[in-house]
Formats: structure tokens, sequence, C-alpha cells
């Protein structure tokens, strides 16, 4: 069989989402073939990610800056708020590049079954930094399933004594999304807030 | 946007097998997030693999040492090579734990296309080790695919005035198979090679 160092390798990257026990070994075998294009490389961005990307103190952001590169950025706007589940849904909405605000990472939704309370979100955190003021508007742009609308609501009341605009995302019908092939919560959504075309 | 340490680090993955840059940047974050649990090991592992895990100078297997585990196991029967394309071939081989011989691998199999010929598989390595004596079977257990074939007839060619026998694995349904899902070609071959049963 395979080499400790080699079994190892493959037991931890089967770890990550989208890679099972087959897919890892395929992997580990491409870095293992090739190690001056894979391996090598791979041996040092790892070790730098490890060494210099943290969370942002103030959004808890991924970057290797502290503050990240959006809280750092003087051309963003920090008086919208945008709270996010996580950060695979900051960098989405980046990518969208639709939106100059400021950003708010939770971590997570409310569970209780995962033992999931406000304070494993750092929901103080997130009162904290609106009370401190100059945050005029709260987006909370958490998924549009149980669990984010949940974590939602419960943001909302807690955010409505400190007296900004608390606003969420529009539900509808996803671009290119074809009636036919979208849910009934979805179809119902869209028609309860159907708007005027002029 | 992500830093650029982490967006070279989805870069590498997304060019692992298996992985896209959606699933790359999944991979990523979920590194990220767990900097104990997954990034850290991973950079030691990863570390070691690099520095430790070589070709065996015998057979061309992936191990820490060399000559490999397999060619230094006094328990195996070196009479016997199995000629694999791959090292994955290999460790399926291991995995399957009926096969006490000792290994070759090619590293590929012949193709003009993509400019692979006798010296890039090693044939040359593979004749001597059979002219060296010793081998009395030489197993050619490539895939059962065109290129496989092709290989497998050139090798036996250029391996048949040294003397040893020359055998290949069996063709016919795979354990499990129902003839209603195999392909004409199998079942062919399998009818070709029809054993009787007592």
């Amino acid at each position: 069989m395979a080499a400790v160092e080699i079994e190892r390798l493959i037991r931890l990257l089967a770890r990550l989402p989208g890679l099972g026990p087959r897919s890892a070994r395929r992997a580990a075998l491409a870095m293992l073939k090739r190690p001056e294009v894979l391996l090598q490389p791979l041996v040092e961005t790892l070790a730098a990610c490890a060494e210099h990307v943290r969370r942002c103190s103030r959004c808890r952001n991924l970057d290797v800056r502290d503050p990240c590169g959006v809280c750092s950025d003087a051309e963003r706007d920090p008086k919208i708020l945008f709270v996010v589940e996580d950060v695979e849904d900051l960098w989405a909405m980046e990518r969208a590049g639709s939106f100059r605000g400021v950003y708010f990472v939770l971590g997570g939704t409310l569970s209780a079954l995962d033992r999931v309370g406000p304070d494993e979100l750092g929901v103080g955190a997130l009162l904290a930094r609106v009370a401190e003021g100059g945050v005029e508007e709260v987006i909370l742009g958490l998924g549009a399933t149980v669990e984010g609308q949940t974590t939602a609501h419960y943001l909302a009341e807690r955010l409505k004594p400190l007296g900004c605009r608390i606003t969420r995302l529009a539900q509808g019908v996803p671009v290119g999304g074809e009636l036919e092939y979208l849910d009934e919560g979805t179809l119902e959504a869209a028609l309860r807030a159907r708007q005027p075309i002029v």
C-alpha cells in the first residue's frame, strides 16, 4: 500500500467539501506525480495562507490584512452594512460587484439542533458595531432558507431598537429562470412582490 | 475580493482532477476556516510528501522508501512482474490484495498524438529488468482500452525474445455486472473466453 504520509494526505483531502475517498486519492496522486507544478507550489501557498490569512476584526472576512481589503477601502460606504451568513457569501457579492458598502460575516445561522446561538454568531459584535453609530442601513443578506430567514427575523428584532433602516434582499424569479422549473414558494414570493413595469 | 494568496490557492486547487473553480473555492474556504483541523495538517503533510516521496528506482511506484515497500518486501515473489499503466493501477491491485508478485509502472500508454513513445514509458528499463533474469512471467495489466491494448501488444513483441511467459488479465463480465448493462465488446470477449463449469 501507499506510504503513511500519502495515506494521511489522502485522508486529509477527503475531508474537504466535494471530495470523497476516491477523488482524494486521485487528487493526491496528481500532486505527487507533478511535484514541481502542483505539490511544491501548494506547500508554499498553503504555508503562506496558514501564516498570513486571518479573520478581519471588523467584519470577520478572511484576508491577509486586518482590517480586510473591503473594510480598509476608503471608496466604500460604511453607512451601509451587509450581513452575510458566511465568507463565501461575501465573496459571491463581491464577484457580483454591485455592492459598495461594507459587510459583517455572521459565520452561520441560528440552529438549536447544532447548538448555534447568538453568541456563536457574534450577534453581540454586530449590535455593538451598529450601536457605535454611523450605520444607516443594515441589509440582512441571509439565505432564503428556513434557518436564514429565522436568523434574519431574530437579528431584525435585536437591531430595531438601534434605529437604523433594516432591509432584506428581494425574493423572486432568478435571472435566467424559467417559471416551469421554479418551485411554488419562489413563484408565490415573486407574485406577491410583483412590480409595475411602467 | 480575496487576497492574492487565497486566489493563488484556489487556482492551484482548481488544477487538481475532479475540482473546478467553484469546488476549489469551497475547498480553499473549508481549509481557511478551520486552520487547526485542516490547513495546518495539510501544510505539514504536503511538506512531508514533497520532501520524502520519491519514485521507486526499481518499479517507479511512489513511496517514501527506495526501493518502495512492495519491491523491498521479502515475502513477495520477484519472478512475477505485473506491468501497470500508472501508480493508481498499482494501488488498485494492492487494495484487491490478491497479487503477491512485484510491479513495473509504465507511466502511461503509447500515444502518437500525445508524443508518448517507448522512451517516455521507460520500456528500456522494463526490458533491462527482464533481461537481468529472474523474471519468469510478465503480466501485462494494462487497461482494456485501445491505447492500453496497443501498448500491451507492443510490449509483448519486445518482451518475446527474452523468453519469459507473457500473460494479460482476463476479459469478461465484471463481478456484480448484469448482462443487460454491458457493452457488446465485453459480452463478445466473455463469450469467446467462456470456461467449463465442471
